[in-house]
Order: C-alpha cells, then sequence, then structure tokens
C-alpha cells in the first residue's frame, strides 16, 4: 500500500495531462452504468448524482472487512460485510443473513504485473473465467450477497490499447453480469491512475471500491479531478477506511512505527467518518478496516478485536457514527504510556534483563473499574519490513515482574532486539482501550 | 393531543415553581434507573449521560410507530418499530425479528382521568395486573423485544400523594420488572408536567417516552428544564415525532386545515431528525409517526404509505437520515396546487355541479417518467372535530373529466359542503410526491 508520494505525484501530473487530451480524441460514452438500472441490486442516476438501491429501498454502505463478529457487526450499526475471498462463501452468506448483513464478495484476482504476465497464458484465462462463472452461479440468489468486488488492487494497466488482462477482465465482467443480473460488479482501486485506465477500457463496471488511508479527507478533491477528466460523474464506495497506516506514522531510530493510542484512533475514525459522509452525492457509503483480529505491524493496530473476541473502544465509536449519535465523547480516556519515565518517540533503549517500570497516563480521574493488563512482545514491525510476510510474534510469558493501578514493572528480555509492550484497559461493558511502546533491548555488557 | 397553550403555561409555571420547592422538602433519591444495568436490554450511565444497550452493544432507536411494511422499514435503515397494542403480538415480533427490527410493545391502559375514576375499583385493577402477567411471562423471552411501554399518553396524574391510579401503575411496573429481568419499561408522556409527577411518585420506571409534534426543536430547552428541576438527569426517547398537526397549521375560512405538500414534509422531517440527533446526550434514538397508512384529517397527512401499500416521498428522506445520507435533497419537487386558479389558504369555494380546473407547479422542470393521478373526497377535517371519531370519508368516482400532463379538469359534486382534491405524482422508483386543497362547494342556486 506505500508508495513513494512524489513520484505518485509526477507520473498523475503527466498521466493525467496527456491521458485528457488522448480521451478527447475519442468518441467517449462515459462511465455511466446505465444497464444496470434493475435488479434487486442497482444503481440509478438522479439529478446527476448515483443511487446505490437494494431490494426497492436507497442502501447506504456502513460496514466493514473481515469475516468474523457479525452479529457484533449488525448490533453496532452497520449493514454490510465486505470478505476478500470466497473461502466457505455458502457459511459466510447464511451467517451475514441471519444477522441482516448484506455482503460485498471479493472475486480474488493474480495482480497484473507486466514483469510477470499472469495473464498471457490464454488456457490460465480460460480456466479463470470458468471459475468466475461457476462462483457465480453457485452463490448468485443468496439473499445476503450485495455485489461481487472483482479484484482488490489489481493494478489495472495504465495502457492505451486494450492488453490480455484487460480482454479477460472484461470478459469477466460480461460473465457475471450475463450469470447474475441482479447484482452489481465492482472493483477496489488504491491508485488514482487505476480510475482513468478502468473508465477507458472498462466501462462495464457498475461502480467502483477505493481503498483509502489516512488520507480520507482528500476523497472529494480526488473525485472532483476524475468527474472533471472523465467529463461525468460515477457511482464510488470507500472500500476500506481506517486510522492512520504504520507506514504513516512517526517511527523509531530502528524503524518501529509509533502506533496511536486508541483515544487517539477513536479521534481519526470520527473525523474521517464525517468526511466519508460528505464526500460527495456520489459516494455510496464505507467500509471500516478491519472488523477482526490481524497482526499488521501490531497485534493492535488495525484489529477493532482482541484475538479472544475482546472489543476495542473503537467498536463503540463505531457503533455511534454508525448510528447517527451526537453524543458526548465516550472514549476510556487513555492518554499516554510512560516507558521508564519516557515516551515512545524518544527512541526507548533499555539494557537487558532487567526490571523496568511502565505506566500509563490516563485524561481522566482513575476509575476503579477499569480492568488494567500488560503484554511483552518481540517486534518486528519495522519500516523495511513493511512489503514482506508480517511474522507472528510469541508472547514473552513471565515478563511481568509486577502489576498496581496504573503502573506495572516487568523484566527486560536476555536477548537484544526490538520489542514492544502492550497496555489494555478494559472498561465495565467490556470495550478495550489500548496502547503500546516500542523499546530496543542491548545486552549490559554494550552499555 | 391538542391543548390550549396558554393554559398549559400558567399551569406548568405555577406546577413547577411549587413542585420543585415541595420536592426540596423530600429526600429525594432522583430519577436514576440503576437497579437496571443488567439484562440483555439495559441503560448504563455514563459520566453523567446515559447509553441504552441491546445484546452487549450501544443501540440507538431509529424507528417508526406502526404495525405493517416490516420488511421495507428495516431496508430503509431503521433497526425499531413501536406497535400500539398487543394484537396478533407473535406474529408481530416474529415478523420483525425476520427482518431484525426491535419492537417496543404498548401496553394499552386505560386513560386517568379524575372525573372517571377507571382506576378505583380494586378488583379491575388486579384484573389489569393478570393481564399484563401473562403478557409479560408469554412474550418476554422474543428475541424482537426491546422494551415494554406502560401507557401511552395515559395522563398521569399530578399528586403530591399516591392515588389508586399510581398504586396499580407502581403494580405493574414491579410485576414486569420481576417477571423479565431483561426488558426496560418505559411509558409516553406528551405533556411536560406528566414527567414531573411520573418522577415523583414512579422513579422505578427505566426510561420515558417523549409524543411530540411541532416542537421538536425545543426538546432541548425542554430537557434543561427538567434536569434542573429533578437534580439529575433521566434517560428518555422521542416516541413520537414527524410533521406539522392538522392543529398546528393554516385553516380555510371553514375550519379546513391546510395541508403541506410532501416536499414542504420533507424539509420538516430533515430538520426535526437534526434536531432529535442534537438533542442531548441523554435522548436514546426517536421514532416517526406514522409508519403505514392513516386517515388522521387526511388521507395523507401522516401517512408514509398509501391504502395499496405505495411509499411516500418522505420513506425516501427517512432513509437518507437513517442511514446518515449527507446527500443532496432528492424530492420529486412538488411546488403547490392551483384550484380554479387559486391556492388553499384564499379559503376556495366553488359552485356546484361544475367543471372546474385544478394545476400543478413543480420546481423543477416537468419529468416525462413522473405518474399524476388524482382523487376527489368529502372532507371532515374541520377544525371542531379533531376529538371526535374522524369518520372515513368515501372516494367521489366519476368526479375527474379529463387529465392532460399537470392539470385536471373534475366536476364539483352536487351537493354542498367541504371537499379535498389530491394530487399524487408517482416516479420511477415508486415514490409518491403527494399534495391536496381543501375547497367547498355551495349550491349555485346560493350564488
Amino acid at each position: 500500500m506505500k508508495y513513494s508520494y512524489i513520484l505518485n505525484f509526477i507520473f498523475d501530473f503527466i498521466f493525467l495531462t496527456f491521458f485528457a487530451l488522448i480521451l478527447a480524441l475519442y468518441s467517449w460514452g462515459g462511465f455511466y452504468p446505465s444497464n444496470r438500472q434493475a435488479g434487486s441490486v442497482h444503481i440509478k442516476k438522479v439529478e446527476g448524482s448515483f443511487q446505490l438501491y437494494r431490494n426497492g429501498a436507497p442502501f447506504y454502505i456502513k460496514g466493514a472487512s473481515g469475516n468474523s463478529h457479525f452479529e457484533e457487526l449488525a448490533n453496532n450499526g452497520a449493514n454490510t460485510i465486505r470478505v476478500y475471498d470466497t473461502l466457505n462463501l455458502q457459511s459466510v452468506l447464511d451467517e451475514a443473513d441471519r444477522h441482516g448483513l448484506a455482503v460485498i464478495v471479493d472475486i480474488p484476482l493474480p495482480k497484473y504485473d507486466e514483469q510477470f504476465p499472469e495473464y498471457n497464458d490464454d488456457a490460465k484465462n480460460e480456466e479463470l473465467k470458468l471459475q468466475v462463472k461457476y462462483l457465480v452461479q453457485k452463490f448468485r440468489d443468496h439473499p445476503a450477497l450485495l455485489f461481487w468486488n472483482l479484484g482488490n488492487e489489481v493494478r489495472y494497466p495504465v495502457k492505451l490499447f486494450p492488453n490480455k488482462f484487460i480482454k479477460t477482465y472484461n470478459d469477466l465482467i460480461e460473465i457475471i453480469h450475463l450469470e447474475d443480473p441482479n447484482h452489481l460488479v465492482s472493483t477496489t482501486v488504491q491508485r488514482r491512475t487505476d480510475i482513468l485506465a478502468i473508465a477507458r477500457h472498462s466501462p462495464k463496471l457498475d461502480l467502483l471500491g477505493y481503498n483509502i488511508f489516512g488520507t480520507i479527507n482528500k476523497v472529494p478533491s480526488h473525485i472532483e479531478s476524475m468527474n472533471f477528466i472523465l467529463s461525468g460523474s460515477f457511482p464510488y464506495y470507500i472500500s476500506e477506511w481506517g486510522i492512520d497506516g504504520y507506514w504513516e506514522t512517526a517511527y523509531t531510530k530502528w524503524g518501529a512505527s509509533i502506533e496511536p493510542t486508541s483515544t487517539k484512533k477513536n479521534e481519526q475514525l470520527r473525523t474521517r467518518y464525517y468526511d466519508i459522509q460528505n464526500a460527495g452525492d456520489n459516494c455510496q457509503g464505507s467500509l471500516v478496516f478491519h472488523w477482526g483480529q490481524k497482526h499488521e505491524c501490531s497485534k493492535t493496530w488495525f484489529s477493532l478485536f482482541g484475538e479472544n473476541g475482546e472489543k476495542s473502544e473503537m467498536v463503540y465509536t463505531l457503533n455511534n457514527v454508525w448510528t447517527g449519535q451526537n453524543k458526548k465523547n465516550q472514549d476510556i480516556g487513555l492518554d499516554y504510556m510512560l516507558l521508564d519515565g519516557r515516551g515512545a518517540p524518544s527512541s526507548i533503549v533499555l539494557p537487558s534483563d532487567t526490571f523496568t517500570k511502565a505506566e500509563l497516563k490516563l485524561k481522566k480521574l482513575i476509575n476503579d473499574s477499569l480492568k488494567i493488563s500488560w503484554e511483552l512482545y518481540p517486534d518486528y514491525c519495522r519500516l523495511e519490513g513493511i512489503s514482506e510476510e508480517i511474522k507472528q510474534p510469541k508472547k514473552i510469558t513471565d515478563a511481568i515482574a509486577s502489576e498496581s493501578g496504573l503502573t506495572v514493572t516487568f523484566e527486560t528480555p536476555m536477548e537484544e532486539g526490538p520489542y514492544r509492550l502492550y497496555a489494555y484497559l478494559e472498561n465495565q461493558d467490556g470495550f478495550v482501550a489500548s496502547c503500546n511502546t516500542p523499546f530496543y533491548v542491548i545486552g549490559k555488557t554494550n552499555e
């Protein structure tokens, strides 16, 4: 998901300018899904803006990506889940239906890459088409299905003329439309240039999903420039949004991302959901990332739930924005953690095998009903490791020596290297605030 | 629902002043439902504000009162239906559950009235308690049940010491709490003085429902004064809200209420829903009146659906506010009707048995896809008739002589009296804009 912003800007500028000129040479029909205005799920254009419909009523997507905790998702006011693959799809759809959730089903596609041209093998392409056809035939009548998402960040090629990937991709759209007139086809993109290329070569797509982190507030201006170039407008939804990614925050000297506290995450969620609601008439809603537990950089970075189903306090915040409750901030009120008297930005280095104190600061007076717990893990969240498969670190047991109120004493490990100390504060309703501090251990002899 | 505002104000003033003084003489425990913090539905007080919970998640009531169109209610983003009686309750709860709706069940009680003291007969009171007990036992385990509403606008007596009504009422609360620890007990009130009396004598109630028309924007100030007098705060929800009532609008000279167009109703719905969202931390949501078809003054005044299930365009507006879509106004754009070249406020009098022209004005250019239709009815919506049972007028067939685009020619009836001409504009999605004009027919010989 990380890419160079400067390179991207230059590329965008050149691309947008020249592509716009080239587009003008063609008779341009626009990116208008007029062929999909019927069916149990469809999109209508009224007075220049699009509206998604489901079962006869306007449908505004409020949901998350993930594949667990469906009941909690529905109970907290959401209406949609997006699943990234088709594993156990029957039971996923059944479970979603039991809780009244609509499902966006990703059809995973190999990513396009000019260096490794996956799509140059015609036999493979035909096989792919058959697989997609059978998948759609099997599930097209399920009441929980909202639409098909054909490929996530598939890196749609920016070409003037269609290549084999594009031809295969368009065949797939046609197959889905033919087999399932009741549901739409979208694709999810992360680069703006993809949108231009898709509009040029795959105008039969019904809507676009935008995967956006950190730059949610720029969506309206992105859309505006797109509309200008496309001489029209098109429907979209925010297919991934959430808090700042670990590639967007401050780092320690050894490259460990400094994670915002859950209090800070709540602020970001509230502000960004408001931005999405005001993103424009063509935005059909949004999906927060990630409804479940997922180790990305840390245990808690994007996880809205813990390993044992514990609800983070962000679930409470999402409930509030999804249901439109305009109430006071009900955050648990965690402010920050001090480790050996210092904060994470000071790049804390500690001697090995030494008792060390950590302390939590709250924004409110201490609440006796808070249950506080601590965990120590080795840490592999470093700048250079992002594109690699991220290892699942194992918890260091017996590290915590003593706990008392907001403070803990723990023993630093023997082994040199990066670690992360996690703290959790659970309130009476079972919502959990959390924060963590990365630190680096060096052997005592090195000091 | 109508009452004299001036008398009410004087009464309120005297009552609030003296009651506050008297209250100060008592050791006052406040109106705090601390005894109901567990159960599948419960209320918690966090940092001075209340939060309704259902199945472990904060629950914000978004719904309507009515007993039909449950599927449409759920499809349009609501989560709750309120039913005013217990007729066919099993199938009502089952149907609601199928669509993921929570149900607020009214337990109808005879209204209190000092002149006709319904509650002075002890045998009757015991019978009532038994009935309520059996009802609660029968349905307390239904998953769709949200809470019990013990009496709608029951006219709670304003007394310093409890009378037989109050004792019976408190026994009923206790019976429900005892039989059903998983659901709350509310009551719905329309007079502010009721709230004081209820707080004084029935502090075991878990929350209050406010039935409010026309004065939604005054809710926060009402609540503020209540909080001040009660030396604390209490949870409530808006149990009825909607557009201005027929007792709050302009009238013709013969007393027929002039109904706002659906365009105007949409404006009111949007503004008031926003007011409710900002009503305060203790507001647990709201129910719009009326999800269905109901003849009150006119066929269309409060009806969100037509007799044959046609959706009014207000359903679209409610979908938008419930789902939090911040989009452009998608109203059909009906502006007003002219009858014989005049508007309703000019108190149109027409000769009997005469061809007359009516015309619709739109805010937009005429849209070819609009299906326009007209109906003529005798009209019994007059100021003096409000408290009586309102008659269901019968449609006058064969009145429409010819229709063309936005105009119609119809024949005024032979019989003298008040009538109302209705117009409907249905768009391609099946949403219907409507308006009507009252007029009075006098015999030709009288002219």
